[in-house]
């Protein structure tokens, strides 16, 4: 073998990164791989844009399927998006015995298991490191360094959008629609940022996570979304006063034969170690049961960290192709998978501890009425803040809780709502990692 | 091939967790290679004590060499420690064919080129990733989901015995001498702990860290080798009034061409996503071109995490082995090196910022003295903290500069040293991740 051949098919942002560094670092990358790997087409419905990078125009092409049956071309790397057509190239270069390259968390997380059987039913591989964390090679993790053990937590911030939104808002005191305007507006995020702001994204990580740490395809239906929109600077402020910082969290931990998979705005402590985790960047924290708590930080998006994760599975392709192997591992890498199959908790029977903010008239009696239903739900309160200053006639009462189920605290936070001394909705915050 | 045996020789701490995790987590073991991954032999000349983990009796030798004999056995771990048996054995191994798991981080670091070869000259492969930073899967990640990219900077906290020491020195205020006796009194630390707190453990680590991420075997004589034994809680609390706080880093830049290489404590900002990294846990900030920054965060050391790594180790040799391959990388992982080898940077050519406190008499014209002497080195000032408070009959004087050159520096502090208003030896921390 005197060198691989690759074909792009998506010359967007992801695209052109890859393209920069398969040019600009040659060197390095055959110097590591023992192979030149050579670029030899590019397809896009759009050839005449500039992307930034120089690039040979004869590689270019309006037809994916140049790419897919080219008989030169050993790697076929997917960056277009989207569902039904990507999948159907995928499946397309696969059937023809090309090694497949994603970064495309939708897909996987949604036609998984289709796009898993079908690289092992054509002995090919398929390497999606850039789907989840940009370019934080977190997959590699859990298929390598962490592999010798069984993944009881992982917790993650996986979505830069919600990230950068979040610390805008804590740093700045800034309403969200105001930080969502001005990330729109400086291309920071998609005008609406839907899949970002509501969980969305980060639950097609989750799920992708999850199937590599448990060997089986989690269906992201499953997966419960709770998104950012609506949390107030009064929430993160009294968060800040219990000690805590809120960030979106994508969670999945093993209680032992069923796991929580659960997306939503969470408290935790100042000073865990995800608390530092700003702006764009992206953390995942592992937890196994003998290498105990791992944290991966790095870019979760952007051209150049996702590229070189695009490349690095290119790499790795090229390394495997060198020696003459067609599929040393599954794309799960779990050769055989536990039998058992993955069961999702319903969110109903969560249990953790609780952050409640009651808007209320400011007028005797509350304190006991509310806690009163609390009570008889089981949900026992650790800490008070009660604030003099009105707002709109009310004023905020907020509260922390001992652990509880998710069950009593929905039935107890939608009778309180009902009371006559409730002057808005109520907000509720998981409270995690402590 | 119907199952892979290990040897093991050394079975202290981490052969202990080795044995525990091939034996508790077997079944995803082998759910996750393809493949039976059996204990064979365990050599230790103590094999009468406990270790806390069930072990056939028969398994037990107190002879290396009936590992490195056995012809049944395809994968040997050194887990015993030291130098010039380590090496032996491993040499040893290797000429018969068998492929090496190794967490000697300090035999790695003073005998690396020869192991390293000799891994290549018998076409076997050799695994470390238990050699730095624990549990933390980083040689990984500079081997695989890093390796588009040139690193351009490495930022560890790859001591946790320093760590642990600095943690409590910054939380309880207390003095270096009374932490770490407690350490030892508690196990926490050897007696003296002299290769963790002079920088000797981190230096070992930077120095395969360096050498995987370059391709070449890094001197580990070269690398500038600073502890921790001269901090005061002063220092510490100094530091903190600047927004900073103070880390044992092992460092390594890549000015192009030539290297930073150097441990010492130095200051980093409070915000900065390493300030958060307290206790017996390491961290590896790594800055490649594409990527941008990246952070591995984990436990540094213990028998369970490190065991981690090592059967993650042995996990992938196990699916080597079951694909028929011998070494299908390089111990550095670059197929062809680099040709222009490695140059490391003489430290007085250093060019950062500085913290000094100076001891000196509560008189007037000292700070216009010390400030004459530093503004001759071209060492400008950029905030000073005067604290009026005598102890013993001086004041600290302290200050942060500007960018500055290292022999300036020590140049300069050695004349105000010199000074009559001086009543002590002063003390210089460099300041990183500005």
């Amino acid at each position: 073998m005197s060198g691989i051949n690759v074909g792009i098919i998506g010359f967007g942002t992801v695209g052109a990164g890859t393209v920069e560094i398969l040019t600009k670092n040659r060197e390095i990358i055959s110097s590591r791989v023992g192979n030149e790997v050579t670029l030899r087409k590019i397809a896009d419905l759009d050839i005449e844009s500039d992307r930034g990078v120089p690039v040979d125009r004869d590689l270019l092409t309006t037809e994916a399927m140049d790419v897919i049956d080219d008989p030169d071309i050993h790697v076929v790397v997917e960056l277009m998006g989207g569902l039904q057509k990507a999948k159907e190239y995928i499946l397309k270069a696969m059937e023809r015995g090309k090694h497949v390259v994603t970064a495309n968390k939708a897909l996987l997380a949604e036609s998984g298991q289709e796009i898993y059987q079908a690289a092992e039913h054509y002995g090919v591989s398929l390497a999606f490191e850039a789907s989840v964390g940009g370019g934080i090679p977190v997959i590699g993790a859990l298929r390598g360094g962490l592999s010798a053990n069984h993944i009881h937590t992982t917790m993650g911030i996986l979505n830069g959008t919600s990230n950068y939104i979040l610390s805008r808002m804590t740093q700045e005191g800034l309403p969200y629609d105001r930080v969502v305007q001005e990330a729109v507006e400086l291309g920071l995020a998609e005008d609406p940022p839907t899949l970002d702001v509501d969980g969305i994204d980060a639950a097609h990580k989750l799920a992708i996570l999850m199937s590599i740490g448990f060997g089986s395809a989690v269906s992201f239906e499953e997966i419960y979304k709770e998104g950012i929109t609506e949390l107030t600077p009064d929430d993160i402020r009294f968060a800040g006063e219990f000690g805590y910082c809120i960030k979106l969290l994508a969670i999945s931990r093993n209680l032992g034969g069923i796991l929580e998979a659960r997306v939503h705005p969470a408290m935790i402590p100042k000073d865990h170690i995800m608390a530092n985790v700003n702006g764009a960047y992206n953390a995942i924290y592992l937890e196994g049961d003998f290498v105990g708590s791992n944290v991966y930080y790095g870019l979760g998006a952007g051209r150049r960290p996702t590229g070189s994760a695009v490349v690095s599975d290119i790499m790795d392709l090229a390394r495997q192709i060198r020696l003459g192997l067609k599929m040393p591992m599954p794309p799960l890498a779990h050769v055989s998978p536990p039998e058992a199959g993955i069961h999702i908790q319903p969110m109903k029977e969560l249990n953790t501890s609780y952050y409640f903010r009651f808007s209320v008239l400011d007028s005797p009696g509350v304190l006991s009425k509310i806690s009163g239903i609390l009570g008889n739900h089981k949900i026992s309160i650790a800490s008070v803040i009660q604030k003099g200053r009105e707002v709109n006639g009310s004023v905020p009462l907020v509260m922390l809780t001992h652990e509880a189920r998710e069950s009593n605290v929905q039935k107890a936070v939608s009778l309180i709502d009902g009371l006559d001394v409730l002057t808005g909705k109520s907000m509720i915050i998981r409270v995690e990692g402590k």
